[in-house]
Formats: structure tokens, sequence, C-alpha cells
């Protein structure tokens, strides 16, 4: 086992399934004649983030989960992104970082150190990290922005969420 | 590495987590004066699952993926819950089910062949079912389940998520 396989393969299909998720939500605005920026600016409480503020967390989740398991420092994307291109570049920044990412990278990753600034000094086990804190947290993100455009009307259903699944060639 | 770590404790700390949620939600129905069934019967969209199926989908979530990846037959647990004390029943009935693993039932289980029905006779290796559908379903209903509390008034944050994390000792 090594923790790439539970981290880039698994990052990138999500990212590049929350694109489709955005195909699909122009579509529904356009035959519904609204404007697809009411749904990156929507929540589902007014207390929790709005749709383009999910994308640019899960796109952090993913970066630093990778970032922090393989030893490196995360670059900065800075949360600027208003607009519905700007958050498919969003994506596909992500996206290209978590392609910088070999399986040698990974090595060791399960007994690393792992800690972010909001720790306050404290750490975690690589593999704790992961299991109870990144992926929980990236999926939390995931989900929620799949939520609110639910709520919202986007024609979406489980097999949009999981996308394809990399099962055994027979 | 063993696949119990990403599993059995991090199934049931969320499992646990979701019963705290619940007495914030009693708290809050109590407050407000109304019935806290209203909540369970909530859903973000018309077709999509009220909170009482979204915790039914995660204990089965987490039951399925522990049995799967040790080569376990899972019991019937049949979705007959409607009341809160029901949902609290189901949820515990599930985390003495997880007690019921050891270290030992997971030596091997990432190379396990893992299907559902649902697969159409098509499997996936333990480490790619854990990682592609698995843990992203659980996380899926998990979140849906925090979602539906949130949208509707439940004072819960970002921390009532997570939970604990097992920080290194220092």
């Amino acid at each position: 086992m090594n923790l790439y396989d539970a981290t880039i393969p698994v990052f990138s299909k999500f990212l590049r399934n929350v694109e489709r998720w955005l195909d699909k939500a122009v579509a529904h605005a356009e035959q519904r004649k609204f404007d697809p920026q009411v749904l990156l600016d929507s929540r589902l409480a007014p207390d929790q983030f709005p749709l383009i503020k999910q994308i640019q967390e899960l796109c952090d989740a993913a970066k630093f989960a990778s970032a922090k398991l393989a030893g490196k420092t995360a670059p900065s994307h800075p949360d600027t992104e208003k607009t519905l291109d700007e958050a498919r570049a969003r994506l596909r920044t992500c996206l290209a970082y978590l392609e910088t990412f070999s399986r040698d990278d990974f090595v060791g990753a399960e007994d690393r150190t792992c800690s972010h600034l909001w720790m306050q000094g404290k750490s975690l086990r690589g593999g704790d990290y992961l299991d109870h804190y990144a992926l929980p947290n990236f999926h939390f993100h995931l989900t929620t922005a799949y939520a609110i455009l639910r709520h919202n009307g986007v024609p979406l259903g489980k097999t949009d969420f999981i996308g394809k699944l990399p099962f055994v060639k027979s």
C-alpha cells in the first residue's frame, strides 16, 4: 500500500466530477433562463460557505492533503475566484498541481508528521491525518458543493457524485 | 498499514458525532418549540433522501465497507426506523457491529475482491473499493445528514463535523 492511491487519483477523479457538475449546472440555468452565477453564490445556510467557496475549499483540501503527506510545501492559491470560468480555472490549477506528484513522493507518508497552523502546534501521524481529517474534510466540501446544486434543482444523481469506478478487468 | 485504521475507528468516531448532532438537533427543536421529527423527515431536494434515510445509508455504508474489506457477510439491518429513538438505536446497532472487528480481520484487505449486487458482476480491489467508493459513499451520506441539519438552522459547525482528532502525544 502506498498513500498515493488514496489521494492523487481519488482527488483528481472527484475534481473532474465537479467540472461535470458545473456543466450540468450551466445547462440547467440556461434551460430555466437564470444566470448560473446565482448557483455559485448559493449556500445551504446563511452562515455556511457558498458554492464558489466550497470549490476553493475542496481544491485546498486536496492540495494540502497531498503536499503534507508528501512532505512538500503547497503553493499558494488565493481565493480570488468569483465567476464560473474562474472556478473552472481553480479546479484545473489544482488538477495540474496534483499531477506533479509521483508514487515515490508518498513512500512512508503514513508515518510522516502532518500539521496545519490551526492545529496550534499539535500534529497527526500521516495515516491518521488522512483518515481522520484530510479525506473527511475533502469529502465534506465536495458533498456540500453537490448538495448546493441538488438543492437548487440541478439534475444530478449519485452516479454523478461517485463517477467512474476502477473495476477489476476481467 | 492495515485498513482497520482507515475504517473501524473512523466510522465509529463519525457515527458518535452523528449522535451528538442529534442531541443538538433536539435541543434546537425544543428551544424553537417544534417537533424534532420534522428534522428527521427533512430533505434538501424533493428527490433526495430525508435525514432518517441518510442515517440508515451512512450506517449501511460503514457496515458494508467493513464487512466486505474483512471478507465477512454483513448482517441485515432493515430500514424500518422512523423516530429519533429508532435512529439512535440504528446508530448504536451499527457501532456494536463495528466493535466486532479486529485488526487481524483486515490483514490483506487491500487486495481482497469487493463487490455489491448493483455492480452487476463487476468487482473492485479492496484498496480501490475503499478509496473510490466506500469512503466517498460514507462521507456523502454523513455530510448530507449534516447539511440537512445546518440548512434547518441547527447550530452545528465544522468541529462538530470533524470531531476529536488523534493528535500525536507530545
